[in-house]
């Protein structure tokens, strides 16, 4: 049974407002919240089925706070269509330390306006698949902690660090030959250049493209080149992000 | 104003069931919309503002039916949590012939169970960019026409042809010597391989992989390699692809 003030407080964090206000975000279904459990994150509260309960005894701390809950309040809790498993109300990491050396040594993905939570998600499993420094979000992108992306990362949330910068002022402070990427119809073809996964990849919103303070910083532009025969104007902003990144580990 | 009958008509077509009686389906939003007027697609019926309408006066077919309506009606009407601007009834095409010896010279996606529809938009968008033959489904795949595959497929379902084939009994009638990629973690490294867009790539479910037997008609295995720091245990489907996709175009 989910006490009435439990349950107004897991709802709350829907809203970024409340994550914000609490500190705190929510992890839904089994694999995400066993990913949060093998985390460093700290977990406050677990809210599972009796069944997911018994099944991952071995990894539930002995200490949390565990609330057993039929599927149907799981559902009624969380914003997933469907939770037969678990739910978990996580603390939100501070934020670590990014020094401006950092690109001169490893690649850093950065996006500016990318508003989809979904597209956000994706993104960030693809920066843990490729092992990236970590995420550099523009104050416009979708929030890291909601919900829609948490999901979308299928457990990277709890490795990838994040940050929020103003990228216009941000990257002019990066030191001087620092490679600054993006995408761009009229750069250099991707399959035609030697990249090294050193620097700053920045993806823009599909529909607006980078915003104007964030082109002016790029120092080279690469193109994806489409098919002969292709006719699409354009490719989902995590696609483009993922055939840049391959294109980057190729000589690795 | 919407008639009651071309209400009930408009909003049965969210369904499969009624897609196949009918033989139409849903195209939503204005880009989706101009995209499908200005394919080889039979449009039977168009619903917009005043404003899209008069906007888009010059593209809109003279015989076309058209009914004006609010946004509000539109909304109620789709499945898009909002839409300002026109929903069209489109006619299903009917399926092209698939030679069996078109993967000799062109390169055809194959999928095999992949369940999501905005998985299955963004996949079709991807085959439209790299101009592929066209895509070959299974039966237990999203529905190519459902609302969410065609939105996500951004105007792509106007121009990419797609089959329903059991594809453990298709991939084995292809002429000896045709290519039958798929992804695997124990393939074949992609950036040591020289591909051509030539065969058949299939790609199966993020959750469950390629089904036993179209697995055991692959004729070769192929796999993206993690950053040497990458800690995710996959990708999604369409960012396999689309990374896969990149690497056979890159001799072109």
């Amino acid at each position: 049974m989910v006490s009435k003030a439990l349950g107004k407080y897991v709802q709350s964090l829907h809203q970024k407002k409340y994550r914000q206000r609490h500190g705190a975000f929510l992890v839904e279904g089994g694999k995400n919240v066993l990913e949060l459990l093998s985390s460093d994150l700290e977990t406050e509260q677990l809210l599972a089925t009796a069944e997911f309960a018994t099944q991952n005894r071995a990894q539930l701390p002995a200490r949390l706070p565990l609330t057993l809950v039929s599927e149907t309040e799981l559902t009624q809790l969380g914003t997933l269509a469907n939770n037969t498993t678990a739910l978990a109300v996580a603390r939100l990491p501070a934020e670590a330390p990014l020094p401006l050396t950092l690109p001169e040594s490893q690649l850093l993905l950065a996006l500016d306006e990318v508003r989809d939570p979904g597209n956000l998600g994706t993104l960030l499993r693809l920066a843990d698949w490729y092992g990236l420094a970590g995420v550099v979000l523009s104050p416009g992108c979708a929030d890291a902690f909601a919900p829609k992306t948490v999901s979308a990362t299928m457990g990277a949330f709890a490795r990838v660090p994040v940050w929020e910068r103003d990228l216009a002022a941000w990257l002019p402070t990066l030191p001087a030959g620092t490679g600054i990427f993006g995408a761009d119809l009229e750069g250099d073809n991707v399959h035609r250049v030697q990249l090294q996964p050193r620097g700053v990849l920045v993806m823009g919103s599909e529909s607006h493209g980078l915003t104007p303070g964030v082109a002016a910083a790029l120092t080279r532009r690469l193109h994806i080149p489409r098919g002969a025969a292709g006719r699409a104007e354009s490719l989902n902003v995590a696609i483009s992000a993922a055939i840049l990144l391959d294109n980057f580990f190729r000589g690795q």
